[in-house]
């Protein structure tokens, strides 16, 4: 590939860059097609070719969820982009700040989501108004650890959150979450759980309507919290958020794809 | 709690630790009652108590499953064990080797898998055939690397594999995963998954079945691999997987807790 093919790619990466759109670039660094490109942003057709029809529609579907995730990396295919095969490898750069997880409670259950969520490529923040729970010795895999009231750090913090973010309430204690959900409720964040019990969640409810929140508000919540895999650790219930939120952003009601028809990848 | 109290209690921690069966000591370290003790042993009574009958309900329910992780740590609750509530403190000690979480293909898949393995208390080994793929520089969270045939680690040690074991087949390759599978079939692993697109399955079965693969052998295989979240990312698959060997162990069909009834612990 020349200089000449490949200057729209890089004009159209500067452009994307300057002004923060998220962006992906996708270059076969082994393999037939060294140094082929494609270049990916949301919305938008691709520009560029890695030189397979094939492999560029498998790899512009993977390059979304990596763009999605913030999530730069080595992907292996096959020529034709065959799964788990190692003919050509490419890198994947993603442009774009990594998605957000505000974790509300410094409880049990906090430190494991934190880690679950780092693996998955989130900036996560820890936020408890309790100063002697929120420390960083006890959440030393979070990124940020904030004292204060959930409410007051979204008042700072929720004009930035949008679809690929994720706000998690841990506290149980309607003096916090109650003022956390509203708070969350105002912003464009993709996933609002909320942890409980269903007599926690029922009361809960009440409070929310009283304090002004609509039926449509609370379709939102994802209360109580995650996917009934029957977790029982604090491990256990992070994976159980963290599948609720890639289900949710995908669009999946998540049963066994053992019992599903159809293809894996749409 | 005086020490004759207690010594039922430590002569069955003393006899199950002496024939390496799986047991779990419950201590309060702070709050009301410091010292009571409660000993979880699966299958059989709990012995001593924590001061209170909620408390050790709760208490019990949870300790199995931090048992079943081989997991030791504090976890906390109110007084007649409300959840997120701090009032008790209580050092949860489990007796007994982590689980096994065997990862066959060392792909793209595999380092991610590996990751959250190791978040969820796995002993996780990596084990492929191809010495330039399995590599500790590709696998530094891998608690064992294994350069051979899976069918022939299987058979050194398949014999110790249980119930709360996983057998993951990434590898794509019928030369590979066929003999994989068939000799997991032959241990009591309480997990096998099969990665690989509805047409590898397919094709995977009918290798199987000419292999001499019984239907309830078939039916054993958790194929294509994970909970359909839709997952796009190998860090996004690998949580699809650990939410299908949680929901498997714990006998749930994983839907969103949000649509279903019914208390969250059982």
């Amino acid at each position: 590939m020349t200089d000449s093919d490949e200057t729209p790619i890089f004009d159209r990466l500067d452009a994307a860059i300057a002004v923060e759109a998220p962006v992906a670039l996708a270059t076969i660094t082994e393999g037939p097609g060294v140094g082929a490109k494609l270049l990916f942003q949301p919305g938008e057709p691709v520009v560029g070719t890695l030189g397979d029809p094939d492999l560029d529609r498998v790899v512009t579907r993977d390059i979304e969820g990596e763009l999605a995730s913030g999530r730069t990396g080595v992907r292996h295919y096959g020529v034709h982009g065959e799964a788990n095969e190692t003919a050509v490898a490419i890198f994947i750069e993603s442009f774009a700040p990594p998605p957000q997880m505000l974790i509300f409670g410094a409880v049990d259950f906090t430190a494991a989501l934190a880690r679950v969520g780092k693996v998955l490529g989130y900036r996560v923040t820890v936020c408890d108004a309790r100063e002697v729970f929120a420390t960083r010795a006890r959440f030393p895999m979070a990124d940020e650890l904030v004292v204060d009231w959930p409410n007051r750090l979204l008042d700072q913090v929720g004009g930035g959150l949008g679809a690929r973010d994720v706000v998690c309430v841990l506290t149980h204690d309607p003096k916090f979450d109650v003022p956390a959900i509203t708070s969350a409720l105002e912003t464009g964040v993709g996933y609002i759980g909320v942890m409980g019990s269903r007599r926690t969640h029922d009361d809960r409810t009440k409070r929310l309507v009283e304090a002004g929140v609509t039926p449509e508000g609370l379709a939102r919540l994802r209360s109580p919290i995650g996917l009934d895999l029957g977790a029982r650790t604090p491990e256990e219930t992070a994976i159980s958020i963290v599948a609720e939120i890639i289900a949710l952003r995908t669009g999946r009601t998540a049963p066994a794809l053992k019992d599903t028809e159809g293809p894996i990848h749409r």
